[in-house]
C-alpha cells in the first residue's frame, strides 16, 4: 500500500497510528462537511521533518492534510479517507521577538493568545483575534487568513504577515517575504498563500508584525428598538472620520437567547445591540460622539464605560451569542460578509429566510466589517431539518452576493463552501486560481478537495 | 511580419505607429536598463479593447509591454525590440465613488494626484503618494505597488487595493478580490498581480479602499549634527506607541545639495535631516513628544508648526532633495529598504562606499520604513564614471541584504534589479514565481525580461 510505504520511510517518532488518535485528527469544528479516516497523523518537530514528510508523499503520491489546531469551521482541515493528516502543532516555538523592528519570528504551532501575550510583554500587539484566540494556532490563522474582532480598525491576520518558511508539495522549502516594513522584491508569494488553507504548501515559520500596545479600550453598548436604527447608526460610525476598535452587532434572536441564558436583564424589545469599542488617545470623545450617534437613531439604552471590569461584563452578550444559541440546539454558522452599508439589509433578509424556512436563525457578528455570522438552529437527528437548514444556510450565502458581498468574510471556504466559491468566481477566475494551484501542487497531494473542488 | 499582421486585426483608432511618438513610448525614467524600439503603441479606450489586443498578441506570440505614465525607475515599462507597448492612458476614468462603503472603482490611466483630489471632495482619502504623484497613474501604481511618505503611517498601494479587474495574456477577462471589508473567498490573485510590474495581467479596473480625510498635518523638522544622533531618533520614534504620518530623513551630502540651490540656510554643520508629520487627533502632543526625543538625541535645531503654509516651507528641503543633487550631475537612484533599526547603518556603510569610490552620493529617503533612495551622482559620458555608479549601485543593494533588507522597497524590479533579485531570492524562490508566471502568461508575452529574467 502507497500510504504504507511512505510511512515506512519515516522517522518512526513523527509518525502517530493509534486509530484513536487518528481518529480525533479527522475533522475540524465544521459541520456538513465531507472527510474521511486518515491513514495516520504526521507530527514533525522542525522544518527539515516536514520537509521529508512531504517529499516521501509526493513520491508515494500520498494526499497530505496540513492542520493546526482543527478549530476551523469549513472543513479545510477534514482529513480525507486514505490521506496523513500532517498536524504541526510540536513546532510551537516563538523563535524572536524583534523589539527595535516591530517583529516576531514564529513556528505555526503557535497558539495565538500565546503569542499575544508573549509580545505584550514586551509592550507591543499582535492584533488578530479570532474567536478562537485561545486554542488556534498562528500557522492556522495564516492559513485561513482568520478575522476577529479587531479587524475594524487593525485588519486581517494577512495584514500583519511579512514573511514565510513554507514546506512546497515535493519537499522544497519556500522562503517569502521579508523583514524589513516595505518590500517588492518578486511576486507577493506571501498573500499567495496566506489563506490558501493548506493547498499550496506547509507553512512552517512566520515573520509578523508587531505594533505598540494599545491603550485600554473603553466600551459602550447600545440597544436599538429597530434593527434599522442600528443599521443607520452603523453606517453613520463607519462613515465617521474616528474608526472604533470594535463594532459587533447581535440580531434579536441572539439577543434573546443571551438574556435566557445569562439573565443580564438586556432592554426587552431590543432589536439589535451594538457593542463598541475604542481605544484611541480620546477614546472618551471618540464614544461620545457615537454615543450620540446611537441615540439619534433611536437607542433607547447606551452604557457607556472606561472600567475594564465592567466593559468585561458589557461584552459579555457578545461572548456568550454563540454559547446561548447553542443551547437552542445543533447550529450551523455561517460566515458571509457584504459592503458595510448593506449589514442590516443582509439581518433583515436572514429575518425573512428564517421566518419562510420555520427555523430560528441568530445572527451577530463584525458589524464595522459587514461580517456576519448568521448562525442556524437545527436538529441535526432529523433529516427534514438539516435539509431546512442547509437550504437556508444557501439562501443567506446567496443573498450576500446579491448584496455585493462574498460567501466567506474569515472562515474560508475549506470543504464546506466549495460549490458557492463557483458563484462568486467565474470561470476564468477558478481556471486561474486551478492554473495556481497546478503550479505549486502539480500531482495535487497538498489537501486535495478544499478551497477547489 | 508577426507584428505587422496582429496590428492588422487591431481597429485602427487604437494603433500608433508615427515612430516619434512610439520612440516617446520606448522607455521609462530609469537608468542602465536594457529595451530596445517597439513596434507600434496600442492605446485602447476599454477593457474589451485591451482583450483584443492581448488575444491578437497572443495569437501572433507578440510581446506586450503594457504601460501607465511611464515614470518609473526600474525599467518595468522599457519596451523590448518588436514588442508592442499597451498604453492604458486612455482609460482614465473614475468610474465610481462609493461614499457609505468607502471604496472607489477607477481605470488604471487615472492619475493618482486626480483620484486624491476627486476623493477628497467627497471627505474621503487615498493615501497612496508617491513621488510622482502628480504625473503617475493608478493602474502603474498597482502594478508596481508603489510606496511614497505616507506609508510609514498608511501603508503602500497594494494596501488599499480590494480587487481589480485584469486582463490575461490570452485576452480573458479576469476579476479578482472584492468590494466589501474582508473577504477569504479563493486565494488571493489580487495581491499576486500587485507589484507584478505587468508581467501577470494588464489592469483595466481597480477598487480601492478609501479613508477617512485626514486632519491638517502639524510639521517638525530637526537637523542633527550627528548621524547617529538621528538613528537614535528614528528608533525612539517608531518605537513609541503614536506613528507619525510622515518620516523623511536626508543625509549631509543631500542636505548641502539642497542648501546650496535654494540658500534656505539649514543649520551648517547638519549631518542629517529629519522631516516629520503627524495628523493624529493631538497632533501637538505627538510631536511635542518628538520634539524632546530628537533634543535628547542631539538635535541642534528643531521646529515644529501647525501652520499649513510653514510646514511646506520645512519641506522644501525633502521636495528639493532630487532636484538639488540633479544639478550636481547625472544621477541614478536607488532603493533599498532595510529593517527600521539598521537605517542609519545603512547611511554609514552607503558614506564608506562614496567615499571609496570617490562618488557623491546623496541619500534621502522614508527612515520611519527604512526605505532609502541612495542617488548616486555620475559622468554619464565617461564610461569609467558609469562603471564607478554601477559599481557603487551593486555595493549599496549588496549592503542593504547584509542588513536584513531588500533590493527594492518601491522601486520595483523592473528590468534593473533583476540580477539582485537572485542574490535576494533562492533558486526555489526563483523557480516557484517562474511557475506562477508560466501559469499565467504560459507562452511569456507579458512584459517579458522584467521581474523574472
Amino acid at each position: 500500500m502507497l500510504v504504507q510505504s511512505m510511512i515506512d520511510t519515516l522517522p518512526a517518532d513523527i509518525v502517530v497510528d493509534d486509530p484513536d488518535i487518528v481518529a480525533a485528527y479527522a475533522r475540524d469544528q465544521s459541520k456538513f462537511t465531507d472527510g474521511g479516516m486518515p491513514f495516520a497523523v504526521l507530527v514533525p518537530r522542525t522544518t527539515a521533518e516536514v520537509s521529508v514528510c512531504m517529499a516521501a508523499a509526493h513520491r508515494h503520491r500520498v494526499a497530505v492534510v496540513p492542520r493546526g489546531a482543527g478549530s476551523g469551521l469549513s472543513g479545510a482541515a477534514n482529513a480525507t479517507a486514505g490521506s496523513v493528516v500532517l498536524s504541526l502543532h510540536r513546532m510551537n516555538t516563538i523563535r524572536e521577538i524583534d523589539v527595535a523592528n516591530r517583529l516576531a519570528v514564529i513556528e505555526p504551532g503557535v497558539i495565538t493568545a500565546d503569542l499575544r501575550a508573549r509580545v505584550s510583554e514586551a509592550g507591543l500587539f499582535y492584533p488578530p483575534d479570532p474567536g478562537s484566540v485561545e486554542f488556534s494556532t498562528v500557522g492556522g490563522n495564516v492559513a485561513t487568513n482568520a478575522g476577529g474582532m479587531c479587524c475594524v480598525k487593525y485588519g486581517v491576520t494577512g495584514d500583519f504577515v511579512l514573511g514565510l518558511e513554507v514546506v512546497l508539495a515535493d519537499g522544497r522549502v519556500l522562503r517569502t517575504g521579508r523583514r524589513t516594513v516595505k518590500g517588492v522584491a518578486g511576486y507577493d508569494l506571501t498573500h499567495l498563500l496566506v489563506g490558501s488553507e493548506g493547498t499550496l504548501g506547509v507553512i512552517t515559520e512566520i515573520t509578523v508584525e508587531l505594533l505598540a500596545a494599545p491603550r485600554p479600550a473603553q466600551t459602550l453598548v447600545a440597544s436599538f428598538p429597530t434593527l434599522d436604527g442600528a443599521g443607520r447608526a452603523v453606517a453613520e460610525i463607519t462613515s465617521s472620520d474616528r474608526t472604533p476598535s470594535m463594532l459587533e452587532i447581535l440580531d434579536r434572536t441572539t439577543v434573546l437567547a443571551v438574556d435566557r441564558m445569562s439573565k443580564m436583564g438586556i432592554e426587552p424589545g431590543t432589536a439589535a445591540l451594538l457593542l463598541v469599542q475604542s481605544d484611541d488617545v480620546d477614546a472618551e470623545v471618540v464614544l461620545a460622539s457615537i454615543d450620540s450617534m446611537c441615540s439619534q437613531h433611536g437607542a433607547v439604552d447606551v452604557v457607556v464605560s472606561a472600567d475594564q471590569g465592567e466593559a468585561a461584563l458589557l461584552l459579555e452578550a457578545r461572548r456568550l451569542a454563540l454559547p446561548a444559541l447553542e443551547l437552542l440546539g445543533d447550529w450551523l454558522l455561517d460566515d458571509v460578509a457584504v459592503p458595510r452599508s448593506r449589514v442590516t439589509d443582509l439581518i433583515a433578509s436572514i429575518e425573512t429566510i428564517a421566518e419562510e424556512a420555520g427555523l430560528t436563525i441568530g445572527v451577530f457578528g463584525h458589524a464595522g466589517d459587514g461580517n456576519l455570522h448568521p448562525t442556524i438552529i437545527y436538529d441535526d437527528a432529523d433529516a427534514d431539518s438539516r435539509a431546512a437548514a442547509m437550504s437556508a444556510f444557501d439562501a443567506i450565502t446567496r443573498r450576500a452576493l446579491e448584496l455585493g458581498g462574498t460567501i466567506t468574510g474569515e472562515h474560508g471556504v475549506g470543504r464546506l463552501k466549495t460549490g458557492w466559491l463557483t458563484i462568486e468566481h467565474d470561470e476564468t477566475s477558478m481556471a486561474v486560481q486551478r492554473s495556481v494551484k497546478d503550479a505549486l501542487d502539480p500531482s495535487g497531494i497538498l489537501n486535495p478537495g478544499a478551497v477547489l473542488r
